[in-house]
């Protein structure tokens, strides 16, 4: 199974705070087992995501900090492939960019910016993906990209260490916690 | 096929604006006809959402407001079904939900709250459908929701009267231009 990890740039603090926490949330909720906010740290970003994961369950690896050109190279040094969501891309409806993807075998790093990004990442990515050539959000890509590539398995994921776990109700809250 | 519209409930004027801006587009971008922003106004989103609509191209219909009971109403006496999107609910990935919105065959009206939403929620909708019964974003969910139910459709979609629209590049941006 191709491992997923996903690379934030661009985020501004208290600007992007609660957009980035989101994606991290999705990233997490639809499968990708590694996330890295490059080049900055956000001290509140990660406090909510360690919460998170104690409470909901992992593994997964938030990472802040590191460069991206570093967090890039380690992971093309490692034979990995870079792609990056982007509305300007390959259409991943009209075009067959998932299934090459997915063909690779290698794992991947899912580069996801903001308005502007530097030029460069179109360059360096092995592929440029669009979640449709229309403006929305770097939430509903990343998400709709891990659902996809993952053919929706990410849903039905067992997370392990969990505190809380919800059942699935038609009509209301069903909740269930324990101590671990 | 079944028309979608999308109830925003929750929204809070400043801290909201980004995200309530990119459920917008998302909605927009993944086939949705109309949005509601319910209960209260936000002239700030109104003009970003004109200005894309009126960009990118149409139709889009967007309204704000209009109490939700009032909508809700309104759509179920047109014999639409109501769907509110929860972490609670039934997984789209591991039940039949889906399947059953479809059969259906009603006009769907899609209800994304924020975290705390009024217990009425549950009970005045006829699905209460989890995006997988992890924590992560309205924004995810309502994409996801909507590639799943058009089956990936929306993304191919032809907008009309664009100003601006890209054709899909591996490597770089192809941007056309036109007046309308």
């Amino acid at each position: 199974m191709q491992k997923v990890a996903v690379l934030r740039w661009g985020h501004r603090a208290f600007r992007d705070e609660r957009l980035t926490t989101h994606l991290v949330l999705a990233a997490r909720a639809f499968g990708a087992s590694e996330f890295f906010l490059a080049d900055v740290e956000d001290e509140k970003i990660k406090t909510t995501i360690e919460r998170a994961v104690q409470q909901w369950g992992g593994p997964f690896a938030f990472k802040m900090g590191i460069p991206w050109r570093e967090i890039v190279k380690d992971w093309k040094a490692k034979d990995g492939t870079v792609i990056h969501l982007t509305m300007y891309g390959e259409n991943i409806q009209t075009s067959d960019v998932l299934q090459r993807i997915k063909t690779t075998r290698k794992d991947v790093l899912v580069i996801v910016g903001s308005q502007k990004v530097p030029s460069e990442f179109y360059k360096i990515s092995d592929f440029n993906v669009a979640i449709g050539n229309q403006p929305h959000s770097e939430c509903s890509s990343l998400a709709v990209f891990l659902d996809r590539f993952f053919e929706g398995k990410g849903l039905e994921k067992e997370f392990k260490n969990w505190r809380i776990k919800l059942t699935p109700d038609p009509h209301g809250k069903h909740v269930i916690k324990r101590d671990v």
